[in-house]
């Protein structure tokens, strides 16, 4: 296995499958995982534990999960917006869980239908759950701090509140926090700000930036974060998704294009590009008629193009 | 007029025309550039002076260039291939022109069918030119570097033959040096270096750099040449453009979201965003079937932006 810089989390079957208006059939998600896993991605977030009747995408979470789980050489993480979705996720062999927490209190109603206080309470309960568990199979447990950089309802978020929000979070006893910019409101100079104001206040413990590309600041963000000295981001394949509550939103980070970037900057991800756009295929004929971003997968790779590995 | 951090070259009517298959008729391309002007827009590339023959979109560059000088407050520059181009856009009253010269020898015979050498050789009949006209409405030179990050035709460009060719063109005594990712092949930590080195070589003469976003990076680029210490950058409305020899290419710089994205980093660019996008629907309504790129056009502003100067 190569050594990788950057780290990526592909977050399509999950961000992505949860914004797409098509039920994506069982054996096709299966299928698209596999290929993500064999393009080398380190880590893929397979599935949401959300209820079913809220979310009919992933009524299949736990047979989706329990493939992705076979699959050698990459890490399976799954969202879960409560303690129910964590035993859910915990029983289907998941072992890195994602739990919104969101900044903005008119978000947080909306996205979980609770307030952010009963939110980080959700938190405390999962920690729990997971200092119940025995030593080698815990659950990692992140909490995901959404609208960190604004919101479609409330508009600006203080950084202040961010801030408090990832101290609160770190101090649960999380195994990491994720800073998401859910409605693709940042900008590269907010970026590095309230990362480096954040690792100010939790160090390392800050672990992941999840950026969405919806005014179309999605690379140039991702490289504000990695200036800032984040090692891992999110992205999703051809852009997959968005967010319900973002008016307009064009998608996440896609994912061809993010590598594509590091690799051309030198920063090893671990993924294959062609192994990559061959999942892309597989992706765009099992969701005819969905909406499919990406400049890469159009133009290809430069001319004697050598990737981070190589060099 | 606003004081300005970042200045925009608008290139749509020339690189963004140059590149599409219908021709715009002549009175809609006035309303366009009027429009464009009418944002805040320091400067447009308003017409290419070539030889018609090779590129009808500029039979009429001579009527658009003398409606842009009508215009108050905005800089009109034009393309020019040649001698002969520069002769007819100064006898169109145009004050500010710019020569291409390619630091592929490939990419220079495919598009001014000159080496580079001979390119150069142009160059100084065109600072002659500009030596030989009257003190205050004389001609500023721009030699604009093509292919400076890569060429599809040969692939990795030498760094050091983009410094000695920037070297050059800045000792004909141009009035500056612009550098172009013709192909979109340019990554952030390319752009920095090679910027910074070029700086080091011809310090302030490095006016301007040009990138397409063919492969997407077109806005991280943006922001590595801003950190790099360039103030001045290129773009086009709806990223109409590319390059008739960058297979796949889709587009250039989206002005509309460097705007946007300058502005939300509180780097003033004189522009109006709500202006900006009126422009844009005139170009789209001028121009049916051609393809239209840009995310802010579509999500809108933020809740609650303000632009920096407000700030």
């Amino acid at each position: 296995m190569p050594e990788i810089d950057i780290h990526i989390c592909e977050v399509g079957p999950r961000d992505g499958l949860q914004n797409t208006k098509t039920f994506m059939p069982t054996e096709a998600k299966k299928a698209w995982i596999s290929a993500l896993a064999a393009s080398g991605l380190p880590e893929i977030e397979a599935c949401s534990f959300v209820n079913p009747k809220l979310i009919a995408q992933f009524t299949d979470a736990a047979e989706v999960a329990a493939h992705a789980l076979t699959l050698p050489g990459v890490e399976v993480s799954a969202l879960v917006p409560n303690l129910k979705g964590a035993e859910r996720a915990a029983a289907a062999g998941i072992r890195r869980i994602i739990l919104p927490i969101s900044a903005s209190e008119a978000h947080s109603h909306s996205n979980v239908r609770k307030s952010v206080d009963e939110q980080v309470a959700e938190l405390e309960r999962i920690v729990a759950l997971r200092d119940g568990q025995a030593g080698a199979g815990r659950l990692r447990v992140v909490a995901g701090i959404s609208t960190a950089f604004g919101c479609t309802l409330q508009g600006a978020v203080p950084e202040a509140d961010v801030i408090r929000l990832c101290a609160r979070t770190a101090a649960t006893g999380v195994n990491g926090v994720s800073i998401a910019d859910t409605v693709g409101y940042a900008n590269p100079v907010q970026v590095r700000r309230l990362i480096s104001a954040v690792r100010a206040e939790i160090g390392l413990k800050l672990a992941t930036a999840h950026f969405h590309n919806t005014r179309g600041l999605g690379l140039a963000n991702c490289l504000a974060a990695i200036e800032a000295g984040v090692m891992s981001l999110d992205s999703s394949m051809a852009g997959l998704g968005g967010c319900p509550y973002a008016p307009g939103a064009s998608g996440n980070v896609i994912t061809e294009d993010l590598v594509f970037m590091l690799e051309a900057m030198g920063l090893r991800t671990g993924v294959n590009i062609g192994r990559l756009l061959e999942a892309r295929a597989i992706l765009e004929a099992a969701l005819p008629g969905a909406e499919f971003y990406g400049h890469l997968s159009k133009a290809g790779l430069p001319k004697g193009f050598r990737p981070a590995e190589a060099a």
